[in-house]
């Protein structure tokens, strides 16, 4: 622990000098514009691994964009962590909210404040310099396999490909993966659950141009109100979501489950107070800790049509459009909720418009095991490191990889993420407090030394 | 009549030319970036009404855009008609959809396509085209006056202030104002009404930042779910608008009236097939015609907020908006309208969010006599240029101006317009047939002509 320590502090500038270069990058994977510099960022990441010690480093091209692999096997007897990690970024608009430009870090009271600084650079890097450190202090006591992927923000549909075609490659006793939160680093925690998640675009079409809304207003079905009203039926009063069958596979909780969950520390008051609202919303009859951890949801992630600019224009829109997305859990399937979706819209849909729905992309819902040698690895390193057991919370964001990893490689997962829900990700001034940074880099091979440990025995 | 025919085909061409002149300029009063444009505007129309022979040319300033006045007086015993158009246009928006540029006038089988070829320059310039005829041929048997404004598509806020302090310069004994349609070349019609117009933009603010839908999706208010919720509420099942007090004042046709009004050539396959729509959408128990033309509409012209760029984004957006506009009838008040609306969507919000409502700008319903002199002008000047009676029909837009005149100034107006419906007004791909334009150019001097003699006997 001292020796982690003083190689933390020895080389606490230099760290973040390196995230810094990493954040510079604007590796937007949703926005074609951005391509060339996605591909840098990988090239950056191949760099470091190789300048940690790692070896077989390759930039694994797909379909899409490049996944960074890296390997350092010390001893085929040992067991194998495969760390994964991603380093595309989320769009940063709206870019006028942003208090400081979303590609030049910068720091404010302690934190650093840069897309992806959280999500997820700033999370995988860790990973790449506690490597270094167990590199350098002859402290690294099992086999390492890194896969960093570019595609995590647009569904992975790649990295599933990969996967597939690289089962031998990828081999390793456990999944490790810094890309979820914590509760504060005064109440560690670690994720035992992540969402699934179905997204689509939908497309409602009225008459076939813009029409002067006083010409024709009052004869014709305005799309963009047709819109609001699918949109507006698709919760009901007690923000149950209406779509035939879309809880039919949800797993419910037992009543000694939902009071664990609800142990975790949550003050609504703090709550409502950071998001500046005077209610809270959701489905009727579960905790906020509950609707955002363990129960599916429909939020509209974008939505638009008609005249959107300066002062006013009397017309009466052709087309309206929105980006909707569902959060999953066990035991819904993406492609199924999809489904169901795109059929409930297509069927409610007046025969005034016409409506089209295109899927973006989804992924699995997952729970991760509690009693795994992997997870009191990952307790013993945060109780080593924080001084305190971490309490098991449910997140309520998606990695689709995760649950492809347990079907295509029969490898369970283990999220030690040290990022906070404050820290903006997906918002503008998305931030990452750098005493998590260090804090990760640190309870990390720690991590590695209990795994191996309780491997053993 | 013969005379007039001679004139108009000797300068057919160069009649177009100074139309496309016109029309070259990007006057959309809407967008502050085109503001010397609208000024140029204004200075054209200027010049064009000085070289046809009008005195007192002047283009008068106004805290917004300047008006254009400009008159010749004859003969003090004589009527005068008082010429209103307008020389600003819509926004050209969406602009990926024109299929030749909006500000570069081409043709295409006999029809001018640009913005503002019907609405309403091709329009106000048959006037000062007309004009220019009844001088060079000795024939202006009345006074005329122009009053051209730049401020129609914004509400006109200013053209208000001006007509009040110009009561004296502004006397006339009617308003003519080309600015609406006709039904075709082959049923020529006069519209005795205009809708009139409340206009306001709503703002749904929900958490104080855009969040990530997975981390907090499912437990705070989507401000677009609940901006979808509110439109939708707006009509019930019947179409009705279900804002408490909004029809109380309207005036309701009589069962002859509502006869008389659905005699007007209308072919409701025909109407679908225009607009590509299978089913049309409107108040129960009204026909289109009286949808659009006796019925006040709440209509959405603009809804944004959240991801609206590339790709997929997992975002809560932290606002919402709309730009709504509803059209009015007779006896209906536009502030008064605005406040019941504002109250209503205020009253209806949930807790979860804060809504704003802001007045963009409105207008009075207006319905003009069929009985006096200067619609009996009209009628014999149709009557003979296209060889038919016109058809009395209710205009489903708004020219704010035209109540105010009547307040303000005590003049009757006659709605002599000679667009089509299907000029695609606020529109990408707005035209004016050339046939429309030259007939107008041919019927305006008989109206003078007929209306000076009528108001003799």
């Amino acid at each position: 622990m001292q020796e982690i320590r003083k190689y933390v502090s020895d080389n606490k500038q230099r760290f973040l000098d390196e995230l810094f270069e990493l954040l510079r990058f604007p590796s937007v994977s949703a926005d074609p514009k951005f391509k060339e510099d996605v591909i840098k960022t990988a090239e950056f990441v191949a760099e470091k691994l190789k300048a940690a010690g790692a070896e077989k480093v390759e930039i694994c091209p797909t379909a899409g964009y490049p996944i960074v692999y890296a390997e350092k096997i010390i001893d085929k007897s040992l067991p194998t962590v495969l760390v994964y990690g991603h380093y595309d970024v989320q769009p940063p608009d709206p870019l006028d909210l942003w208090k400081t430009p979303p590609f030049e870090p910068t720091i404010r009271d302690e934190k650093i404040y840069a897309r992806g600084s959280c999500d997820d650079k700033g999370q995988f890097y860790m990973h790449v310099k506690a490597f270094e450190l167990m590199m350098e202090t002859n402290t690294l006591p099992c086999n390492i396999k890194f896969m960093i992927e570019g595609e995590e923000e647009v569904g992975s549909a790649n990295l599933g490909i990969f996967v597939g075609e690289n089962k031998e490659r990828l081999k390793a006793d456990v999944v490790l993966i810094s890309d979820t939160s914590m509760i504060s680093l005064e109440h560690p925690s670690l994720e035992t659950g992540l969402r699934g998640l179905s997204y689509v675009e939908v497309e409602v079409t009225g008459p076939n141009r813009d029409l002067h809304s006083g010409v024709y207003g009052g004869a014709v079905a305005n799309p963009a109100t047709i819109l609001a009203k699918l949109i507006a039926s698709m919760h009901d009063e007690n923000n149950h979501i209406t779509i035939p069958g879309f809880y039919k596979d949800v797993a419910e909780l037992s009543a000694q489950e939902r009071e664990d969950l609800n142990k975790a520390p949550y003050d609504e008051a703090e709550y409502k107070k950071d998001l500046e609202v005077d209610e809270l919303w959701g489905e009727k009859e579960y905790s906020t800790l509950e609707r955002t951890g363990t129960r599916p949801t429909l939020e509209v992630n974008g939505i638009w049509g008609g005249y959107i600019g300066e002062g006013a224009k009397t017309v009466l829109p052709s087309k309206a459009y929105a980006k909707i997305s569902m959060r999953l859990v066990p035991n819904q399937n993406s492609d199924e909720i999809t489904k169901l979706f795109q059929d409930h819209f297509e069927k409610i849909a007046p025969k005034s418009v016409k409506v089209k729905v295109s899927p973006h992309h989804g992924g699995e819902p997952v729970v991760t095991p509690t009693d795994s040698v992997a997870y009191k690895a990952a307790q013993k390193a945060i109780l080593q490191s924080f001084g305190k057991e971490p309490i098991p919370t449910r997140g309520g964001g998606s990695i689709p990889i995760v649950a492809l990893f347990e079907k295509e490689l029969g490898i369970k997962t283990v999220l030690m993420g040290f990022g906070l829900d404050s820290d903006n990700l997906h918002s503008p001034n998305e931030k990452f407090d750098i005493a998590n940074f260090y804090k990760g880099i640190e309870t990390i091979p720690l991590f590695h030394k209990y795994f191996a440990e309780l491997s053993k025995s």
